[in-house]
């Protein structure tokens, strides 16, 4: 968790456009627990093992994508200073107004230079995980209900403007660089994917270089084990979702890891493992020639559609 | 082990096209154990916990493929009667005398419908796992070593006439057909594709119809778990080995997989799982429809690489 | 499958005290299916991987123990050829006519020398595994309902005269010896524990010597891998089950394995892993002296409820 | 990582009879690398995929135990903070420079109520992990040498004053409660056992109720996966490693693990798994009657060693 008082990614929401088919996925086939619906008809859900009332709000639209990202905050006033400096910083910032979002506090938010919406904010009702706080077992039913991921982990976003994104999350937002990938040589090798942490977990949040403003790459849930990986892949075959790639393991990271689409075309990761670097740490760097090895570790493969299909 | 006392795959001949090569390969990065090389410029190589000699011998040649493939047999009496059998069923047989092959006993050796060379044996020096007879531990040294599999497990050919090699290895050899693979509707379902078992192996060996005769899909390699499956791709992407297709779980045989191609081009395989299917089973079939989740459960695509290529 | 015809461990009956907790315990928590129940007052169940009708039945007693175990043969002209092989070897055999047992065809019953009743059948109504027989799945719900081992695995049983049984089961069945432990040295190291596989399994029946005829020390169940073992663990911590030993790895065949006592203190394995001996292979042997790693190989103990509690 | 600074469990010194046997085991078979040796004979190890210098350092002594532990925080200027908090707080602080341990800053110590040494730095030479920091692979060959753990991840001391403690580490050091264990009913159930993380691990460091001051029951090293775990537990019984219990899963944490002794006594731990606690959850809670399932949750039972033993 940054100096900053920044924890972890808390909530995304993401456009659907069958909202039925949307939740029959994600509740079932996923196996995310649904935890409310609110009158602008979204569905939200979390994970089994998350303690806060929601990861992952359904909003019903015409086009797939990412609405805004949100990470949660210690508290009310590293809220207020957290908004304090990123308008030193020169971002424009809006406060949205509690319960907007069910069971949520006020969320300051903000525009990335990348064109994403994100947010921060300090209350969300805990609603637990299903097991007892006192002498719990360690898991419950719900972790063999679907894919039953254990947190949301992590957003890869695709836009403009990575290095201002950098600027923004290392020295206003507390985060540390753990990874990048550089440009090819004759463009002179810019930084153009960045994996930043506000933790010791490999990536909390990370930027892909695009054109086109605020795009999703994929939205990432978190697995047990590269056995429950299979076993996700497995569901994955039995419901017919269609996988960009995996199971197999990143070089970036060195997750585990399958990514597929859900109905509305959004790409989602399924991934275990990885490494815990902390902020005194010195990122990796992957070359744009390493990188087919970056991506796909056992192959070396610049799988195509994992590079430029985005919603 | 094939009421015939037919007991399960013993040796394979890999022709391979830069013999260092291939030995840096099998030995170092696959992580068989070298046991001997004969005066015919042949290298024997065995897994780790295998104790016969050996059960791949690599042969120096212009063309990569393979040479052979022989099964061992309980004894000498087993031996004569299945010769015996063969050539009942119409196919010719010719005994290759003892020692041809380094530390093997005489081979029955036969041509099937497919047009691979086929041999049964039943004596080859047993050298050992490396583990003590007595008292010993669960494993060695040997099984860190390169991806270090536990066995040769099987492999697939590829060849014309596949419904008369499985008359023969059913009604003459023992085996019992555990999944089958059903050509196009239109073209009136024939079984273009059978894995047989001699064991409570999901195969011992199989056979997919192919114009040419002769061809080598695959030699496979039993690894331990997935977990040995993926370090196995983890020592592929180090070592530059091109990967065909994998990390992956069939939904033939339900084996959890890698394949990837050796120096000279011969494709292997390094899997886990499966189940135990009996004689008194009834097979599986894939339909060609179905069968793109046959060959990748999660991802239920028909690689064209794995379809088409083979020595 | 011994070359003379005999294929795997079928059926055990196992006597319960409380029917009712005994129903719950095998099919919600060892999480077996239920497929019948006989007019006698028996409840017959299988693993959801098994394609036979049952591998399991209960049967209502005042004392915990086993019944009688029974081996699956390949056919009726097999089942004769056996019951005369035993009859000649000089044990009294009877046949116990089809449907006493449901869904079970006439059984050759002795009673073998360390006082157990064994049978050989060949008719058992096959009512599958819940999949398709055309592209399934490589699982389904069952999978995850309790412990969900796939198959009966095997059962180790305490009884004098183990050296006569193992003359029955190797030369008249056919198994061959796979492991074996020798008692006290001072006692001139008498085969004290005999591990029989009629198949490529470590064992498929195993004999202690004991004074008392007709004991069960376990019954095992197998898991397909040591995270589902530790699953298996979690879920008898959660019922409360008492484990006798476990988590762990067995020296001898190299299980990872947890045992534990069903409600009626008939003690059960769930175990994993070992390798493929084949009847060409030669025996490995545990000393007295060696056989705290022969029973658990990381601690290295004689855990005494293990050596000496069975029903 | 706190938000006053506090990263993660940086070193301990750790007392040892035999240094010769002590070096043997901690780099051969536990697996640690060894990075330097100074001129007060102590001998200094890291895990292979730790990036500062050391994290174990070995003194020879004539009475095992541990002689300190330390934290690294993020820098000079959190050193001094966290000095004069400390202070504030009421306990008494020293430096000890530069150099006194090889390749570390200043270190600021203090005595905790517990009677244990404890100290902060900011300052470690990076040696690195043995992987390039470009374009890397996953793991190197370190990675399967000896159990080869990839941290240094906690130790659970035993000492008078636990909630003085609690009251240091969670006001001053910035950590939280994660889990915790209360006593017997009948004395009016004080918190005896008390698990804090800077982080969102389950625990940084921990600490058990205990008359005597400055114990150490166990150094805690951290490994991949529960498969890793068993591989460990193998390498112990090859090495006739006592094993105090293990393997299981602690409810307590979830951790999955194996404990042993050291040549010397001294308890470490190699375990897997967990779960991610952030400083905004709620700690949970083990009641005496429940704690036999805390501390072994198959099994349910407390193992009278690892209750009483320490050194």
């Amino acid at each position: 968790m940054a100096m900053t008082g920044v924890l972890r990614p808390g909530h995304a929401q993401l456009r659907v456009l069958d909202l039925e088919k949307s939740i029959t996925f994600y509740r079932d086939i996923l196996g995310l627990v649904e935890t409310g619906r609110d009158d602008r008809g979204r569905v939200y859900f979390k994970c089994w093992d998350e303690r806060d009332h929601s990861s992952l709000i359904l909003s019903p639209s015409d086009s797939a994508g990412i609405d805004f990202i949100g990470f949660k905050v210690l508290d009310a006033a590293t809220l207020d200073q957290l908004e304090r400096d990123v308008r030193a910083f020169g971002i424009a910032t809006e406060r949205v107004p509690a319960g907007d979002l069910l069971e949520t506090g006020e969320r300051v938010r903000f525009r990335l230079p990348s064109g994403h919406l994100f947010e921060l904010y300090a209350e969300k009702t805990k609603v637990g995980n299903g097991l007892p706080s006192v002498n719990p077992p360690p898991w419950s039913m719900d972790a063999d209900r679907g894919m039953a991921p254990i947190r949301f982990d992590h957003c890869l976003l695709y836009g403009p403007n990575v290095q201002a994104n950098k600027d923004l999350f290392l020295k206003v937002l507390g985060f540390h660089l753990v990874e990048r990938i550089l440009g090819p040589t004759e463009a002179g090798e810019p930084e153009i994917g960045i994996f930043l942490s506000c933790s010791h977990k490999t990536h909390d949040i990370a930027f892909v270089e695009y054109e086109e403003p605020g795009k999703l790459h994929h939205l990432s849930f978190r697995m047990p084990t590269w056995e429950r990986v299979l076993r996700a892949g497995d569901i994955m075959g039995m419901n017919r979702v269609p996988i960009d790639i995996g199971p197999t393991r990143h070089g970036v990271t060195r997750g585990e890891t399958i990514y597929a689409w859900d109905p509305s075309g959004n790409r989602f990761e399924t991934f275990a493992g990885g490494y815990e670097p902390y902020p005194d740490g010195d990122p990796i760097t992957w070359t744009f020639e390493g990188f087919p090895h970056g991506l796909d570790y056992p192959q070396g493969k610049l799988h195509e559609s994992f590079m430029t299909v985005v919603t």
